[in-house]
Parts: C-alpha cells; structure tokens; sequence
C-alpha cells in the first residue's frame, strides 16, 4: 500500500512537471522569456508557484530546459534536411532554408531561441547549442569536400560562419519590433529574405556567384 | 567659498568615476565580466564598494556602460578601416581583417564583448552594437554596388551575414577554453584562421572564388 502511494505521487510529480513545462514552453512562444513569469506559469499550470521551485531550482533552470528542449527541436530539423539525398550544397542549402523558414514562420520562439537577452544560464545553453549546429554543418562541408562538391577549405571555421551568418541575418527580421510579437502563419513574403540569406552562405561555401 | 567646496566634490567624484571604470574594465579585460566583483573593483579603485552604487545604479548599470566604451573603440576601428583608399572590396576586407585581428590579440575582452554570456541588460547593448557594425558594412556594400566592385545583392542582409559570420566563427577560437584566458600579445598563429573567416565571407559578398 506503501509502495502504490509513492507511486501515484511520483506519477502526479511527473505530471506537474510535464504541464510546467508546457506551460512555460507556451508563454515563450507567445512572448519570449521577458513574458513567461512564474505567477502565470503557475497559474496556466494549476500548481501554486513553490510548486514550480520544487521542479526546478529557479526560473532561470527552468528557463534553460524549455531552452534546450526548443532549440533540440530545431537542431532535428536540420538534421533531417541534411538527411536528404543529393550532394552536400544540395543538402547545406536545404537545412539553411529549413533554419529560416521555420524561424520566420515561428519568429516568437526563433527570437527568444536566437537573440533575446536571456540570463547567462540561458546563453550558455545558447552557445551550447550554436556548437551543435555548426558540428552538422561542418560534417556536411566535409563530406562535400570530399565528393568534391565544395571546394578545399576549413570547413570547421566555414560551418561557425554560416550559423552565424544566418542566425544574425534573422535577428532583425525576428525582432519583437519587426514582426509586432506575434506570429505569422500565413505570411509568405519571407522569400527575398531567405533567398538572399542562402546566396550568401552558399556564395561563401562555394565560391560560386549564384 | 561655498561653490568652490561644491565644484571641489564635482571633481572628486568624477575621479572617482573615471577610477572605477578603468578599473572595471581592467578586470573584465583580465577575465571577463564573471571575474569583475564589485569588492575586487572597489579595492582596485581604492573606494567603498557603497561608492561605487553611487555612481551606478547596479552591477549591471556599470558592466552595460564598460560594454559601450570597448565595443565603441572597435567600432570605431572598424569605420577606420572602411575609410582607406579603394573600392568596397578593398575596404570591407580590411576592416573584417582589422575586426578579427583586433579580436585575437586580445582574447579575453574580444570574448567577453563578443559571447560572455552577460546580464540581459548588457546583452541589450550587444545586440545595439552588432546593429552599429552592421550598418558600417552595409554603407560600404551600396558603395561597393554602386560603383559596380560588388555584384547587385541586398545590402542590408549581406552586412548581418558578415557580422555573424565574423563574430561567431571567433567565438570558439576565443573561447577561455582554447585561450587559457590570457591574451597572447606576440601569437602569429592567427593567419591561417583569419584567412578562413575572411575567405567565407568575401566569396559570400562577391560570389568569386578567392
């Protein structure tokens, strides 16, 4: 009996948690980091807020889970269009444009992900993460050298620039001042944008005038 | 008799000012904002650390200002570069060479204005100052198009491609992790990784092989 009590209440802990997070998760994407304070957190999680620090030591460790479940998601993404077939430039310019598409059509997230001052906690998640990208670019500019798609070059130092190229490329776009804050399912005026984003990276990588 | 006393006291504070900020910056140039405690920057400036909440508001108040004075000092190296003689090609590789250079030969504080994860309140400025180079690129990129040095592109974009590209492709090479923290004034080794950057985002901004 003893044993099925510990049980249910680990299973009920299990459950708060999940819904903290998702409610945490949901204030982000509605208005970054700035907007998610423990008050509403807890509200919109039904947990009083000492609740919350019992799950997490403070806002800011909280902060950097829903960082780190968020931006795996992306890092996924981009792993999966690297994923295609065809040859390496086929393969970078598609996991770009992926980056930016879904930044733009989710620029609430992608600015609290890419730009928003965060607490150090939180941007050192961040900087974890910018490594984990340019690891998978730098695999595929490999590889490209290697199939001789893409000319001889470092292709560590070339994968560190397109992270950083395109994620400053869309710091202006994404910002809460550009976009109004909210999130623009249906706007595809992006295209220029993107295009001229991927020209440069892909100019960079390959030498080649597009 | 009385206005004398008074402009005496002006005077002494703004010393005092003007002490803690060489100190503070002092310190961050040694180890970053982490390493910068108000008791060590106290005793450096030989005044009460109470002295020092006097002048600013918080911490973050006087890391936020020692962000401004090193990041203008760069900025204005890099309007520098961008002022010698040539075409837009001419000028915009010099000035990334001049950015990158500047960088290495003084690590620690490159690294703290470039990726330290700091207080939200100091990323504002970060964030402000990637705007004040970006705008320096993107003069010279119309100038470059417009006397037909650089190919037709969207000079806007390009320019935050080159800020992020050139800031994050030295994040890791100025890393504590790979500096050991300590400026190397006489390391040549550099060429090779300048070289890179510099490649990536000339090919980037001409689509020409180099």
């Amino acid at each position: 009996m003893a044993y099925r009590e510990t049980e249910k209440m680990r299973n009920r802990k299990a459950e708060a948690r999940k819904r903290i997070i998702e409610c945490t998760y949901e204030c982000v994407a509605g208005g970054g980091f700035r907007s998610a304070q423990i008050t509403r957190i807890a509200a919109c999680a039904g947990v009083a807020t000492g609740t919350i620090y019992r799950h997490f030591e403070s806002k800011e460790d909280l902060f950097a889970e829903i960082f780190r479940i968020a931006t795996q998601r992306e890092v996924d993404k981009v792993a999966e269009a690297l994923a295609i077939e065809g040859n390496a430039v086929a393969r970078l310019e598609a996991a770009l444009r992926q980056f930016a598409e879904r930044a733009l059509r989710g620029p609430v997230m992608a600015w609290s992900l890419i730009a928003e001052p965060v607490d150090p906690k939180v941007e050192e998640e961040r900087l974890k993460f910018r490594r984990a990208y340019a690891e998978l670019f730098e695999q595929a500019i490999k590889e490209g050298i290697g199939e001789d798609s893409l000319p001889d070059q470092n292709a560590r130092q070339s994968s560190t620039c397109l992270v950083g190229a395109i994620a400053e490329s869309l710091v202006g776009p994404l910002s809460p001042a550009q976009t109004g804050g909210a999130d623009q399912a249906d706007n595809n005026d992006h295209d220029p944008l993107v295009d001229s984003i991927i020209c440069f990276c892909m100019q960079g990588l390959t030498g080649a005038r597009r």
